[in-house]
């Protein structure tokens, strides 16, 4: 029995948004079908930080990723999330590959906004806005470059240095900075900061607009004013993960919205069950929390791609032995 | 970062009953004193068999458990059993190891039993019964080893052969085989079959014998006639754990006992908190499901040795290159 073992620079090789985008997609329609497994996400909680353990299952491919947040790490330079995950042979149990899933973490979260502002963005947007300047704005807009045609690119970041430095690293893209309303200012509106009290206002989000919000990953954790959320056509990615601890954690628990008020599932939206947008006048919410099912799907497709390439490129144990 | 990957071999090299057992105790006590974290265990159920996600974290150790359970893997000779285990820094998050847990897990469940026959079983008790000759009843002899001075060891198995196996296995050992009924002729007894309907009755156990309940570890699976468990002592690893998959967990939703039938959890019977074998006559069950806590503790235990003994010679991997 080997085990594949890929870092995060072979995960990098064999990476690209075009094919998590598809990958995620298919995980979706197979969550929305029913033939995925994928039991609650689980929180081991510590002083410092806390783990999740996120276990799925999809046709063909089973597994789970061992993800940290550790909010102090950058002190000691280190990342403040890690994630491993191993994949696994649903006929055997073997596992088949260890694999670094930081990258893949950052790319599928990336490709399900883009997926999300494809069903649910009025069409033709072509102006993104980004808050928050940390890794996941970097997978939000190469996601949304793929599904996209953006004319406009606008960052905001509570620290304004960052907001630049994200600016700079895209010399030929029609990127700036602004302030948190300037930005609000999109089509499309991706949220990825670690907030625990609302930072986006409803007076300043335009009809018609889409926002991903994706950093509320958390009971306790929301970027958006509830009042926006009341005002919204609201799609998760999970109902029980969303009400536990995405966007509508906090509001469902304060008593302000009820998990009723969820239009439907991204699943539902792409395969077209659920009819999520009604007019272009429509706020629309895709509440993203990241779940396993999307992970497990990334992991496959590059597990088959890397034993198809040039599978002795890679270091191989067999745990067995 | 280093990520040090320790295969069977290694783990074996590392691993002993003696430790095991030590840290087996320290995990349970850490779990009664609250100082320990550990979320239910999550079952990913599939055509061919299941997995159970078993993260935790214990003083200065976290991680998790990915283990499957695969019956028809005997048919193309792979273990029906393979367990993963990935072992991280609970002040960073970062993942130390990652370390076949198959030894770990059988090891670690022979140590709970042997633990809770030297807390519940009479003083003095020199005979052994084991019921199923699979992987864990060495464990179950081993650990029974190192805390009693045993003058009779019975086996039975369903396959005569196995049994006889078992006791070949042994030659400087007073192990026999036997009927079940002869086997169940022993202070202590220890159960590690598949059985989901009952294959010990109560007529074939004397007065004050105290059973380990190990077979049972997922919904619809049971060992014990229910009568034995209405008229026992009622010990269990995890109460939530045990009422859902344990040897409890059929009887409880047949209505026939009910979760306050539990006398205690093992880790009050270690720490004395709770009186769990009031006299001599009583029959005494250990209802073992195996918890997260137990493989974690052994997991730092090897991890230590291993970087204290000799780092250079394992494998390392830098997850994040």
């Amino acid at each position: 029995m080997k085990t594949l073992i890929l870092t995060k620079g072979d995960v990098l090789d064999l990476i690209s948004m075009k094919l998590v985008i598809k990958e995620v997609e298919v995980a979706f329609i197979e969550l929305a079908a029913g033939t995925a497994k994928m039991p609650a996400k689980s929180y081991v909680s510590l002083e410092k930080g806390d783990f999740r353990a996120m276990p799925a299952a999809l046709s063909g491919a089973s597994g789970i990723k061992w993800v940290n947040v550790h909010p102090a790490n950058w002190q000691i330079n280190l990342p403040t999330v890690m994630a491993v995950l191993i994949y696994s042979d649903p006929e055997t149990g073997c596992p088949l590959a260890i694999m670094d899933a930081g990258e893949i973490t950052a790319y599928r979260t990336g490709a399900a906004s883009a997926i999300a502002s494809r069903c649910l963005a009025n069409p033709g947007a072509d102006s993104l806005g980004l808050i928050g300047a940390g890794r996941q704005a970097h997978t939000q807009l190469q996601a949304h470059m793929e599904l996209f045609n953006l004319k406009h690119i606008r960052i905001y970041d509570i620290d304004n240095d960052r907001a630049q430095a994200f600016v700079q690293s895209y010399p030929g893209l029609p990127v700036s900075s602004g302030s948190i309303e300037e930005v609000c200012d999109s089509a499309i509106i991706c949220t990825t900061t670690p907030a625990t009290k609302p930072i986006v206002r409803l007076d300043w989000i335009k009809k018609g607009t889409h926002i991903n919000a994706i950093g509320a990953d958390a009971p306790g954790k929301q970027e958006l004013e509830t009042e926006i959320l009341k005002n919204a056509r609201l799609v998760v990615d999970d109902i029980e993960q969303a009400s536990k601890s995405g966007e509508i954690n906090v509001p469902i628990k304060q008593g302000h919205i009820s998990p009723d008020t969820i239009t439907a599932t991204l699943g539902d939206c792409i395969t077209g069950r659920a009819r999520c947008r009604l007019n272009e006048n429509d706020i629309t919410v895709f509440d993203s929390t990241g779940i396993a099912i999307e992970d497990i799907a990334v992991a496959r497709a590059i597990y088959n791609m890397a034993i198809s390439k040039n599978r002795k490129k890679y270091l191989e144990v067999d745990f067995l032995s």
